[in-house]
Order: structure tokens, then sequence, then C-alpha cells
């Protein structure tokens, strides 16, 4: 009952960088360089913040370590933002476990990335789902991220597990903006869908989605929010245009160079990204002179201070 | 020369049907149809017509048919509109055979479509646009299709075959806004590209393409057309608005159905859609009566009159 | 009837080469060339030949070309070993078409490759390739090659389309032993199924494939024959020692460097290869030498004469 | 140093069931079920049991009850058959660290399946797998399984894998036999390759694989271990024709049904198979009764005692 009032008044509107955790030298989450991180993003009218997504390298990290995490978000996000904690596993009663400790924590959201290394049947998604919803104390974000989970939930599934009242939105980082379109449509007034990467921000705003989960928000917020402004006051024109030179910067720090690329990034901007934890590698010396050059063309180096 | 100078100056604004090619219960080309269908079209606003593309069943048709399909297109198409030809074969020799009898019979332009049996290099595309492109007294659009080739052109690839001053467009139909997005901005000013779906037309306008070779203009030219003036005029939201209400009837008679259901859809309108070809199947009766039900929740049965 | 008659005394054990189309520098199909080189393959114990099969760059040749390739074929090719024709074309009427004009040719079978263009259902499978065998005067051999085709047919439509009396085989290309192993069982006693590629011949021949076309065949008849001869012969670990040995030289020829590898390393074994035909390019001197080397690894350099 | 020593002398010969994980109703670890199946396998000759493999459903275990269950298994596995513990994480120092505990517990192997949330580089793989290597106590064993993990390592990746000294053996589910016999070649004589499902089972050994890690030997441990007695004793044709009998036996229980279809056909065969953990489903009225179906057709319905 009142995790269904709770979801009901829960806004996902605005920006969301899903920020990446730093680790230092000996490959240790670094504690002090997550909070002030936040403190320098906090600068920015961003609604709030994704801890343990995928840029968040949860799958790198353990139970303890993410608790650990979320307890540190904690304390540095302000109360008038949003803590969304990446709490999807690959079993049912794990996830349920890791989103009862993010309520605890005192997040505000559950983003429940699909299960999928075996083959889940939509019918099992949807009673995972609703299994996850029925015992959450947090509204849950159904995560879809096709380039990492290779399942690419369809908006009928999508629409079938968005009927549970806790259930209140969609992370879709699939791309596919006809498909974004149909679920605002089939999961009904009420649903929120937000972009799963900034390279289709502006066009899933336009489609019905309120918000976006954006990495590139990490590097580039003023940029993403402006998008978002825009947008909201009508101005399409300018956001699209604005959403088109950020395209490539995008690609450099998601599709092309990953978290390392992202992490080299933060570290070109006055941010600490730091190393990534292996099997990833770091960006050699040539792969971070590109990204230097990509961002420069962005209009990033030097200027983005809140 | 002169293929240049022609070339600069075809403006592809606008949406354009890719019409299905009709046959008669023998199976042969209904060259009556094809005319009578078009005259119906005529009454619309469209900037002109894709023939022999994947909706017209051109991988069907032998190379008499494809000639003869083109020269009873070619007289029933007012002097104001386009005649894209769709062109592409496997090979260079055969692309540009039939590019040259279509420049003869009076096509405007030719859409190119990737040849994908064999797995074709960046290296080997580039050479093939351009001989084509040389050789071709047409403007070139090439046309992406992933869908059916398999072949997904990347933004930089397209960007080399652009650079051929006789390659004036792409129609892309794989619906990756962002990819779209980057396309743009790497092929320069005068590429013109094309929404090869109407799923994503409107996001594909706001992010730079110049108007939609779209399937759904078959059955439903005048939202599309609205869709593409709202825009024009500035008044996005409208536009989008629109967008999201033909998405679902977009998706039956493209991906659900296919050729056979756009078809279907075409003989429940007033035009005359028929049979397609084997190994193609027609539409069964519950096929039919769910496509009938979309296209009545889509606002379409009894109203499509010019 | 007699088609049936016909088709159930055909035997397709042993080794078939699929071979390619010669074309002259012109690129124009060099017939002298075809003739020679079936000639010198005709010194082997190869059980017949697949022409304008996938290796024949059937998708590049004009209806024209492709009759008279198979008539100079028939010409060239001695009455003890068959003429298998690959007629599959995207429509069914093509393909009757062009299996009747090879029946009247005198190719002994018609292999139909799997229309792949658009997403065909398996029930519009299985009347394709019912309608092309009631049609057909040859016996119809179904191949399936879902590296160019994006779709591999399961055992259980196999089984269905091996239900028509005409239907007397399979060439799998697919490389899925275990697949090859079910379809074999699930199609029944007289199916005969033939192993696409040499990499896996042996595994086919001892899972109940009866022979194989191979591209390997036509650079190392020997001994893709030699495997089959040790397998025949009960000597099952000698030609899984073969088979072993030959599968960089297979891979070579057919995964990595394609058409353009195979007809390169036929002008290094005495046959005449000659240039592909564009979008496919020709191999570059790096390759040639990397070919060289993997042909001299195999044993194949300098030995090769009947 | 010992670690070399140890790998160099362990032998992979033979066949290894990768054991599903039993839970009571509760959903808990059923350990004493676990001992009892492991009783009931002792009465084959199984060259010993893969722990905590992807039937093991160990993507849904905890650390403490992997832990757990590999604890229970030592106790119940005699000393003279191995224990191979599957320790594969997303990150290497997870991995390294449930490598260390299975060290301790005792288990004689590590059975490391490839990263895969995030796409990885060769050089990221072949980095991860020398640390791993490097700071394993056990041999390690490569898991290669593209169903699950959408990635397929190539034989060249895996023979730089294969030259760590403590990398002995790759377990390949992929089923790509050609890729099975150019591994052997490429990773050169020491480097042990398992097959990774019955269903290619005869045709890896015979392409140099020296035994298999194969579900069905879950529920028909007489017939895999016939195949490869078979194999060894030469009698390759016997051996082939018990292979062919028992892929649809195996299909159903791997492809069809998934580790839900395996616990099934447990219970039906002896065993105790018991639940699966959500999100998976167990097999409902209809799906059993087919899959008894199947098993009564390979001869295994109350056949199956040691």
């Amino acid at each position: 009952v009142s995790s269904t009032a709770a979801s009901t008044s829960l806004s996902l509107r605005g920006v969301f960088p899903p920020i990446p955790t730093p680790f230092d030298r000996a490959g240790e989450v670094d504690e002090r360089v997550l909070a002030s991180n936040l403190a320098r993003w906090d600068g920015y009218d961003l609604a709030g913040y994704v801890v343990l997504g995928s840029n968040g390298e949860a799958v790198y990290l353990s139970q303890a370590e993410k608790v650990r995490v979320l307890q540190v978000a904690r304390a540095a996000i302000p109360a008038g933002k949003l803590l969304i904690a990446g709490t999807g596993c690959e079993s049912t009663r794990q996830t349920i476990e890791l989103t009862r400790q993010a309520a605890e924590i005192g997040a505000d959201a559950a983003l429940v990335v699909t299960p999928h290394f075996f083959t889940v049947t939509p019918e099992g998604l949807v009673r995972h789902y609703a299994a996850v919803a029925d015992a959450s104390p947090l509204p849950v974000i159904v995560y879809n991220v096709p380039k990492f989970t290779h399942l690419d939930l369809d908006a009928a599934t999508i629409a079938r597990i968005a009927a549970h009242p806790n259930v209140v939105g969609l992370k879709d980082s699939g791309g596919n903006i006809t498909k974004l379109g149909d679920t605002v449509r089939q999961a009904g007034a009420g649903f929120q869908v937000l972009a799963g990467s900034a390279g289709f921000f502006f066009a899933a705003l336009a489609l019905g989605a309120v918000g976006g989960v954006l990495a590139l928000a990490n590097i580039a917020p003023q940029a993403c929010i402006d998008i978002y402004r825009l947008f909201r006051a009508g101005e399409w024109a300018r956001a699209a245009e604005l959403q088109r030179l950020m395209i490539p910067v995008n690609a450099a720090v998601t599709a092309r160079y990953g978290v390392a690329g992202l992490k080299a990034a933060m570290d070109m901007l006055g941010y600490r990204g730091g190393p990534v934890r292996s099997p990833l590698l770091d960006l050699g010396a040539d792969d971070r002179q590109a990204l230097r050059e990509i961002l420069a063309a962005g209009g990033l180096l030097g200027e983005e201070t809140p």
C-alpha cells in the first residue's frame, strides 16, 4: 500500500547521470573521490543520480562494496535530488535482497536490469519484476540495455510489467526510438520512460520520455540539462541542434571507449575518473589523445564549470 | 559533368511512398492497377514515389518486369513529382545496367540498396557506389535496410560514399536515430538523408533528415504529409503527437505483417493491393481482422480520401 | 511420377566441388577457362560438380549468363559425374523457371538456396520448396547457408520440406553438427545430407551425411576424396587426422578470404581462378602471400596433380 | 611453480556432468539432496564433476552459497574423481577470490567462464585469464559458452590464453566443430579441450577433444560414458551411432527446456532435480509430458541404473 503511494508521487523528470564508481590505485573503491565527484555534479541542476548502474561497473563490485557505495552516495547527495540505486541481479531473490538494502540506506528508487545469463521467457520476466516490485519498499524502474544483456524487452512485455503499481518507469538504452514511442503508448499514463543514452535524448523526449539517464551527463551535465530545458520550454529546434552537437561526444564516451573512456574524459574535465577494473582496460595514450580531440571539438575542454 | 549538375539541384524533401507492385490473380504484374493506384495517390501532396523498392517486391521481379513497371510508373506520375527507381542489384555491373535503363525510361533518381549476399568490406562498398555513381546518368541515393540485408552501413562509411558528387542522399531504414544524426553531420551539407520508416520519421526530421520514404504513406499519405508539414512549420509538438499516433499503424503494416500486410491494408482503404508473390504468403483471415482493427484504431478506416 | 522415380535413384554420395565461375579481364564469363578447369578436375574421382552455387558468384550473373555457364559445364562434364545446378532465386516462380532451364540443359539435380531477402515463415518455406519440387523435372536439393542468407533452417522444417518425394537432399553449410545429426534422423531414410564445408566434413559423415559440397575440393580435391574414402573404408581415425590437417587451409579459402581467396588459391595451384566481380575485391599482395604460406603449410603447393 | 607442476599432471579425460544445484521448496540449497545425487552418480565411471557451472545455476547463488555447495560436493566426491569448480565471475578480482576459496576447499581445477557483461577485447581477455592463472592455486580451464555469454572466443585468442602454463584446457559449448578442431591445433599439445555439450561429443573427440562436460551425463551417464569408451577403443562407428541416438534427448534437456528441463528429467530418472530459481520457471505439465516421451524414445525411462 505505502509503496504504491510512494511510487505514484515519484517524478523521474530531468537528467540523471549514471555515475562511475571510482577506484584507487590499489583497485579499491575510493569513497573520498566518489563524494567529491558528487559535490562537483551538485553544482548543476541535475534531477538526481543513478548509482551502481552499468557505468558504475556494478557487475565488478562485491555485495559489500555495493552497500558501501550506496551509503557514501546517500551521504553526499542532497535531499532534493534522487538517488536511484542499481539493484538488479541475475536472480529474483538476490535482486530483492539488494533492493531492500538500498531502501534501508535511503535510496529513492531501484533500477532493475533485466536478468540475462539464461534466456528468460517474457512470462518469467513479468513474474520476476512482479516479485521484485511486491517485495520492494522502493519504486522500481525497469532497465533495458540490450548492448550488454543481449535481451531487448518489447513494448508489449514492458506494458505487462508496467501494470504493477510499484513499477514506475523504464530506462531504455536500446535506442529503438520507434519502440520507445510505442512503449509510452502501451504502458499508459503515469509510466515514466527515461532515455538511456544521450544519443537519442531529444528524440525520446519528443516521443514521450520524461527524462534521461545519460552517461554524457557525467562529463557534460549542462549540455544535457540544456537539451531538457529547451525541450520543456517548447524550443524544440534549439534542443535538437544541441542534440546533434552532442552525438559525437556521446559516442566517444559510450559506444567507442565505454566506461574506460568515460573515466578518462572525467579526468580531463575536472572530475576524477581513475582506472577501471579488470578485465576492462584503461585507455592507451593514442585513445586518450583521440578522446581529448573529440571533447575539444564538442566544446567541452576548459569550459565545463557550473 | 551534367550528372553532377543534375544531382545538386535534385531536392528529396517531402514524403515518398515506396509503392507495392500489384499482381493479378495469375501472378503477373497488373499494370492497370499500378496506374490506378498512382492516380489515387496523386491526389495527395506527395513529393514523389519510390518504385521497385523493398515494398515493391523488386527481388521477385524479372529484369523485363522491372523495366515494364518503371515504364508504367513513368507514364502515370506527373512531371512535378519524382520517380525514384530502385536499381540496386548484387553486382556492380547489374546495378549499372538497370540504373541506365531507369534513366532512359525517365526516372529522376536511382535508389541503390547495399549488396548483401556476400559480406562486402567497407572498401568494397565505397568502390561499388563510386562505380555506380560514375556510370549513372541519375543522381544516386544509397539505401540502407539492415532488416533485409543484415548489413548496417555506419556513418563513417556513408560519409565516404557521400563524397562522390553524384551520390545525393541516403534512405536509412535502420531506425538507429543516433547514427542518423551522426550521418547528417559526417556526410555534410548537401547530402540528403531520408527516413526509411514512418516509425521514426519525426525524430529523423528533427535530427536533420529532409524527408522520408515511408511504407505508411501508401495507406495514410495525409498523416505522413501532416507530420512533415507541421515539422516544417515549426509546430514540432503537434508533429510529434501525430507521430506517436501513427506508430502502431506503421508497425502493423511493416514489422508485423510485411508487404502482405501493406497490400491487405491497401485493399481495405480504397487502393488495390492484391496478392504477394510466393514465397511470401497473403494474410490469413485472423491477421486481416487484426489489421482492420489496428487501422480503425488509427483512424484510417473510411476516412482516407484526398 | 517420373520425377519421383528419378529422385529416388539419384545418389549424392561423394565429393562435389562448388566451382567458381571464371571471368576474363573484361569481366565477362570465360567459357574456355571454365571448360579447362573442369577438364583438370576430371582427373580426380569426384562425384560431380555444383555449378552456380555461392562460390560460383551466381548472384552476380545474369539469367543469360547462368544458362550459358550451365551449357558449357554440361558439355565439359562427363556422363558419369553429376552436374548439380544452383537454381534458387528469391521468388518461387524465378526458381521454377531457372530449374526448368537447367533440366533442359541436362543438369542432374537442382540446388535451391533458401529465399532470404524477406523473412519468410517456415510455412512459406515449406510451400516454396513444395511448389518448386512439384514443378521441377530435376530432383531438388535444399541449400542452407546461414552465413550468406542469415536464415538457418531448423531440423523440423527441413523434415517437413523433405517429405516431398522430389526433394532428395540437403546441403547444409551452417556447421551446426548437432543439428545435422538431428536432421538426418528427422528427415528419415533416403534423404541425403551433404556437408557444405570441408571444415566439418568428417564429423558430418560420422553423423550420417552421405557426402560433401566442399569449396576446398576445388583446390585440394584429393585430400577431400581421401577423407571420404577413409571414412567409407572404416578408417575413421585416419580420416579425422586428415580432416584436422585441412581445417586451416579450408578456413583460409572460405571464411577468411571468401571467393576471392578461393580464386587466388586456384591460380597458385594450376587452375585458373582469375578475378572476382565487383563489389567483391581481389586479394591484395599481402593477403596473397599469407594465403600462399597457408597452402604451403597444408602441403598443397607443388603437389596437387592428379 | 607448484601450480604449473600440478596442472601438467591433471588429466581431463573422460566424462564430467555439470551438476545442477538442488533447492528445497523454500528455495534454499538442499545440501542433503546434493550429496545423495552425487552418491548415485558415483556408481558410474565418470571422471569427475563440474560444480557451479551454468547448469548449477551458479549465477543465482550468493558467494556464501557457492562456498557451501563446494564444501558439500567435496565431502561427497571420492578422491579418485575430479571436482572442477566453476569460479568465473565478471571481474578478475572476484574470480581470483572465488578460485582461491575453491582451492582451499579442495577442488581439483577451476572452470572460468568468460566475462561477458561488457564487451571485453581479446587483449583484455588474455590479461584476465593470465591474472587468474597467475593467482590460482588450481589449474584453470577456460569456459566458452556463447549461448549465454554472447561472446565466442576464437581459436587464435584461445591459443594466446592457453600459452599460460596454468591454463590447462577449455570447455567449449559453442558447437562449432570446425573451430574446435582448429583450437586443438593452435593451442598445441598438452592443452585439453572438452566438449561442452553431448550433441557434438563424438565429433569433438574425433577432432581432438579429450573428454566432455555434458549436461546429458546428469541423466544418461552410461550413454555418455559408452560414447567415450567406444571412441577410445577405436569403435568409432558404434560411438557415432550411439551419438546420433542421444541427440534428441540432449536437445530436450539443454536447448529446448534448459536447466528446468534437466531438473525435471532428473526427477523422472531417480535423481532429485527439484525446482529452479526465479526468474527461471519450472516446466509446466505439458512440457513435462513431452519431456517424458522424449526420454522414453531415447530408452532412458526405467533403465538407467548403474
